[in-house]
């Protein structure tokens, strides 16, 4: 069995393992119940130690593609309602990734929120995870402080410096995801019957929340280089609302980054009319350079970050800062309504960021994007489809295909296996949209590429 | 060094080797930079095996009670402002335990509402973890289903049968802790302006949830078999509220277990009523025996449990049970104001309630409680303490000094290095009041105990 393992690349040694094997698999039709090849064999004809192929080996386990007999070592499973076919790596890939969040299940998530489960990095998340349960058993078992832990605040005012957001650890909550933050905010600054702008497109489950609260939307459009300053001034002007909520980069769902002139606009505006302003950045660290943050421009801003987007999902770990008494009145409502975030999981994000290895796991994603961002402009280029703002960095490219009928654009998805995300979700009224969020890291698999293609005029495909 | 391990005991082996260290230390008069025998020696004169030893001597080393220095094995650190002064056991435990939640740094927290760190055990939780992360790339990496991880949520079915409590996966919501729990079930069920009625003395955090909300709290005086159903009668009466809060075992602060009269009185009552009765069960495991739950008489009661009190407070991991409909309703809000729990942490409870490692633990826990609940009780007789409805299992003690008098006792428990919960936040009202709660966990030790004999009128102390 032969790997190919690229000891140079960016994805790490045991998913290049996990991969090779599926690939392996799938190209030579290995049917299920076949024994594989000893770890011990496997490991020296591709040079690889025997501990990182057992790693795989118990990954896939875990993901129903082999099964482990004692003593007999690893055999190819059978999957789950494939009967005896020949196991495609798409396939496989997507009977791992699951259906994904708001994805169709076996289809590609072309329109997902998030990195496919096969992007994320395991090796140093696991390690630290080992680490701290072995040696802290203070996170490992005790509510967390109310601010949450120290030694995660410490490294979460490290990496804002690196945008120019100057923070004291103690302006610093911990909260369990970017929308536990807007949560907190929101319960902690807004009553029922208050009015606050969100930008349209945006992101859908603030929306929820704020509409949970009994808080009135007003919509201000996203263009490109951030929100429409007119239109933003007539509304603060207009309706007096207590707050703005603005997404600055790598905006959900338009990819589109705030420029420095709009950044200024913004902020005298809300300046000018004594409005809260709340910097929703949880795509930060997909961003290619420093970039604008409203935070670091003005420190009455209310900054929400994540780790959601890149190490983890599952882990639950965010943060927001603010001004020293708004955090202390802000940790009062986290610490009564959930006694506290998880310390464990803080402490295995505290480590991950003291090492360097989140640091080093974002410059990879970083640079898988960019090759996959460029690929998918250029093929939607190919297909004619419109794009607002070429994004520079970040997950989403908003799109506008050639013909925008809904009907035939679903008719063509569903013909290529791919699953779109609801247009009108990201308006705040849930008006109807011809643009589409396009997830940059599903853009490169074929069954995008043929969705693209038969979405040409030139070229209609049948179906 | 001889450790005096014992392979019957309760305790896990490792943790056996982290006390017997720090006694050696401690009796031998240690002083700092000792070098300790090899991990080998230690091993081999106590019969055990080396990764163990190994394992003890890391967590020494991440509570600074040991330093490592690569190539010369492991020493003894210097305590932290200790100076060179002789290490008791009793120092270095709360050192190693902190302040505790609510108590007082180096202070015996025997208010404390929860377990002293040093009763948690790591092993079998540390072992799942890794397992976890190494094998479940999905509970590693992606966001949670609206009700939570099907495994745990099938595992908490059959733990709920073992009371009686008949239920569905489906009728399961996981939750961040039963305080989040709680939360959910205000923001459902509550709106400002309403009424529901509360255990006197009760659970502080729910009082604050409630008010935060603008809810209007009712006191009903909680008796040694569960609320007074007369006075519950006569606020349901006067006062129409929305729905009553109960803790059915052990209650906190009382320590008291709901009889099966009480609770088919109550149930009758809230029938009558119309009104909502949420269960707050978080001492459950804790209990010897089945008991009586509201839940299991009536299927219309929801139902809060945890496993903050037993496993560790850090995962947070807790659950609802209530009917369809209303976890439907439930689910939504959870997601709309975090877009769901943790997998992780979920999959590393379901794992442990699967292996039988959790029963096995609360089984220890009841045991060790149970031994040292009838030495309290024992030396609050001898200390001539008045003992409310002496408890058959939990946590708590609630019991009232010979000489009431607030500061006298503050005295005496300043003298004994003994930290009191403030009796009044157990008061929706904030009254004042005589009573103590006494944590079990913490009352064998020997600060406890003179502090108890302090409060004896007959042999008053110097102080």
């Amino acid at each position: 069995m032969e790997l190919r393992i690229d000891r140079q690349a960016m994805v790490p040694v045991v998913q290049q393992i996990v991969d090779g094997m599926i690939d392996w698999i799938a190209r030579n039709g290995v049917p299920p119940s076949t024994r594989l090849p000893s770890v011990r064999q496997i490991a020296r004809c591709n040079l690889l130690n025997q501990s990182c192929v057992v790693q795989a080996c118990e990954r896939l386990v875990a993901q129903g593609i082999l099964a482990s007999r004692p003593g007999t070592g690893f055999m190819v499973a059978a999957l789950p309602g494939a009967g005896s076919r020949r196991l495609e790596p798409a396939t496989i890939a997507s009977t791992v990734a699951g259906p994904g969040r708001g994805g169709l299940p076996g289809k590609l998530n072309l329109g997902g929120g998030g990195l496919p489960e096969s992007w994320r990095e395991s090796d140093d998340l696991s390690y630290a995870i080992g680490q701290v349960a072995r040696t802290d058993m203070s996170s490992l078992f005790s509510y967390s402080s109310p601010l949450g832990l120290p030694a995660l605040r410490e490294q979460i005012v490290k990496r804002l410096r690196l945008v120019n957001v100057q923070a004291d650890a103690e302006q610093i909550l911990t909260t369990g995801g970017a929308t536990h933050a807007l949560d907190l905010i929101v319960r902690t600054l807004l009553k029922a019957g208050d009015s606050v702008v969100v930008e349209s497109p945006g992101y859908a489950p603030l929306f929820d929340l704020l509409r949970l609260h009994g808080v009135h939307l007003l919509e201000v459009r996203r263009t490109p280089n951030g929100p429409d300053t007119d239109a933003l001034a007539s509304l603060l002007e207009q309706f007096q609302p207590v707050a703005v909520f603005i997404n600055s980069h790598h905006q959900n769902p338009t990819g589109s980054c705030l420029s420095l002139a709009v950044a200024q606009q913004v902020l005298k505006l809300c300046k000018a009319f004594d409005v809260r302003l709340i910097e929703d950045d949880v795509y930060a660290d997909l961003h290619n350079g420093n970039g604008t943050r409203l935070a670091a421009l003005d420190d009455r801003v209310i900054y929400v970050g994540s780790f959601s987007k890149t190490l983890s999902s599952s882990l639950r770990v965010g943060f927001l800062l603010a001004d020293q008494e708004l955090i202390n009145r802000l940790a009062r409502v986290k610490m009564i309504c959930s006694l506290g975030t998880s310390s464990f999981n803080e402490a295995v994000l505290a480590s991950l960021l003291a090492s360097g290895a989140y640091r080093k796991l974002v410059s990879r994603q970083r640079q898988r994007l960019n090759i996959d961002r460029a690929a998918a402009l250029q093929a939607l280029e190919d297909a004619d489809w419109e794009v607002f703002g070429k994004p520079c960095g970040g997950l989403f490219i908003w799109a506008r295909a050639p013909v925008t009928d809904p009907v035939r654009l679903r008719r063509q998805a569903h013909g290529s296996d791919v699953s779109l995300a609801m247009a009108q979700t990201f308006s705040p009224s849930g008006e109807a949209s011809d643009w589409q969020r396009i997830n940059v890291a599903y853009a490169c698999d074929p069954r995008a590429r043929q969705f693209f293609r038969s979405t040409r005029v030139d070229r209609p495909q049948a179906f």
